[in-house]
């Protein structure tokens, strides 16, 4: 049994818990996960994260020792400890399907239930959700700017943290990546496993070519070779008398310097020399402008390994991502906190599509409308369907990039996509 | 036992270590981690996360199940797989100890020991510092802008996934902040934990009023009222009268709108109505910036509740952190990538002082001096003595601010700390 999570909270989900419990505040409530408005360089949002929220919400309950340290705080009655420990999610669950974008003030999550049971949830849900749409929403505009090449995640080292790596990993490979260099994503989610060299290797060996051939001998298929420890043009023309003792380059790895130059002189250089077919790919603070930048001055880059930058979202590492009541025994609720405001009701999603695009969303009172984009995925505690793959969540989103107004893909002007909350 | 982490790394670094391998590249070999340049608003960075590195170190091993994984790859020798099966890190570690304050080029982890094993760690130790880095030095600029009001950490549903929110909160402590309203971080490393109340418990009640009254009968020592779910003023007022009815705030805490202004005007309700006790406790979007400018514009806060902008440090979410071969065999090792050049040599950091401030310091090889800041704490794998508590980290810390050149400690203009390697 995988560890529970109970404690994966915040400390005021559990006192307001108790107090609801203790005033009969039992009713059935909806919580709403959205995001009320989207940083400037970002026109859409990517829904991703949902398999991961259902597998916590399965495991958030409480062990012994989890209520041992609660009843240690001496702030919890012993009937409250008691409902902690039979705690078990028995509401429903709607939910935006992965991959399917998203926009502002669109419920991604909406949480059914006995109050105290979804109050609880509140810290769990945004934290699980709130990473993967991040990532997934920044990952997806590299996909964007490189067209038909491939991109990796090389980010693990800079994620916040091993468990940020892991879905990281997973958001990026909805987002459209080729694969990671992570190889605990790689078991735990089936994604291709990829990676060269570093400078250390090259460095610890006499010279770079006895570095190369050291390599080659190793792993003859994974010849992908790093250029930059010295000199890049150099390193270019080794690999090129490498291939005449048999060594063939499946790629080489540009990791600094100018990338535009750089890419098209050693491109001439592998061709000349026979190598045609080796491929160039580029790491070291890739990002999407560097990447449309890069390709726009027809650089001959064939895939790029993408780190820092796309992993921890480097210029909008967090969404205004909220979890909040909308609805209380049937009736509205909302906030009147300025800047804050909240829309009453479960909602239901509609989107309107003009020449085969997407023109606007509609967002109205679930009951309104027989279906929309929304769906019930856990019925009464029970998942109602097995979810999707990530092969057909990554399809799913290729195709919502299909219907995506070509002004909504720009990854350098912003534009705001029209969405009616009625 | 707990779960084995050698998965947890990058692909690259097991193909190398099976070349270096086959290559009887088994000398000795020191990596150092470090930050090449700090972000333009950061003048100095913490240390923190050591214990955290310490412990991963000894958890990275490779349980059958993984080495069945890494199998199925189809790239890694038997021979290979069975060194991975026996892996069990047993060189040095030299560090900076937490809680120390560090600049560029300076050396914050030195691992030395058998090549490959020591370059098999690379992933996880940047993970792991980084993360922890990152965080102590946004959070300690909130704790600097503060003066001595409290900080809470209330980032954890932002935070990227629970590890970050759980590290986060760690290193946030080690900064200076009071506590945090995530309990697993209380129940891992026995911080004190707070919190209030949310929009939506004032919302199901039938009013505000009953909303305060019901917790305050829940929790009588806790009462610390929302004020902002409707109006603040009007709340404030509310909470006046409810004095009258022996219900006593510990604390009120406005979420929105003009912080200043509010905070007056809630301090004056509140000392009108006699409760000169009650604090001001202020959250929602709380950065170091806006800390200072309320404080300087004479806002009546005692308390600050920090979330998103620090847990995620959004004006700085990573470092230009690098675990580079800096010795191999004892010969020096250097890169010459444009702008990624490296310091060869295992070092010690010595730290100048002026009319006791921090003036400058000098980064020497190793063996040259008799001591500085740097201490072995691994020797042949084994811990030379127990870490410090959290405690003892803070407060060395807290010493450390006290000797930061007053410019340094500015949160608005940068300055570069003099750093000689030599």
């Amino acid at each position: 049994m995988e560890k529970s999570l109970g404690l994966n909270t915040d400390l005021y989900e559990l006192t307001m818990a108790q107090s609801y419990l203790e005033h009969g505040k039992r009713g059935r409530a909806v919580f709403s996960l959205f995001v009320r408005k989207l940083p400037p360089n970002r026109n859409f949002l990517v829904s991703c994260g949902l398999e991961t929220l259902l597998e916590r919400i399965e495991r958030f309950r409480f062990s012994e020792e989890e209520i041992e340290y609660l009843r240690g705080l001496r702030l919890f009655s012993e009937d409250f400890l008691d409902y902690l420990r039979s705690y078990k999610f028995s509401g429903n669950i709607y939910a935006l399907p992965e991959g399917r974008v998203f926009f502002q003030n669109e419920p991604l999550i909406q949480i059914e239930g006995e109050l105290p049971q979804v109050q609880l949830l509140e810290t769990l849900v945004i934290n699980t959700m709130h990473l993967q749409v991040v990532v997934a929403s920044k990952a997806v505009r590299s996909v964007i700017a490189a067209g038909d090449r491939v991109l990796i995640d090389f980010g693990f080292r800079r994620a916040h943290g091993l468990e940020a790596g892991l879905y990281a990993a997973r958001a990026s490979y909805v987002a459209g990546f080729g694969g990671t260099s992570n190889l605990e994503a790689g078991r735990r989610f089936g994604l291709p496993v990829l990676g060269t060299m570093a400078h250390s290797f090259i460095m610890v060996f006499g010279s770079e070519e006895e570095a190369f051939e050291a390599f080659a001998e190793s792993f003859p298929d994974r010849t992908v070779f790093l250029l930059d420890t010295y000199d890049t043009i150099e390193a270019a023309r080794k690999v090129v008398e490498l291939a005449k003792k048999g060594i063939k380059a499946v790629g080489v790895r540009l990791d600094s310097g100018d990338m535009v130059e750089l890419s098209k002189r050693v491109r001439e250089i592998l061709d000349e020399g026979g190598l045609k077919e080796t491929k160039i790919f580029v790491s070291g603070g890739v990002e999407e402008e560097r990447i449309r930048d890069w390709l726009g001055r027809g650089a001959p880059i064939d895939a790029f390994g993408v780190g820092t930058k796309f992993i921890t979202s480097s210029d909008a590492p967090y969404l205004d991502m909220a979890y909040k009541l909308v609805e209380y025994e049937g009736k509205p609720k909302v906030k009147k906190s300025p800047g804050k405001e909240t829309f009453p009701y479960k909602r239901q999603i509609i989107r309107h599509y003009k020449d085969a695009k997407m023109d606007y969303d509609e967002v109205v009172p679930y009951g309104e409308v027989r279906e929309g984009l929304i769906e019930l995925v856990v019925e009464k505690g029970k998942r109602l369907k097995s979810l999707p793959s990530l092969e057909r969540i990554r399809e799913t989103l290729r195709r919502e990039l299909e219907d995506l107004p070509e002004g909504l893909k720009s990854i350098t002007d912003g534009r705001e996509y029209r969405v009616l909350v009625r």
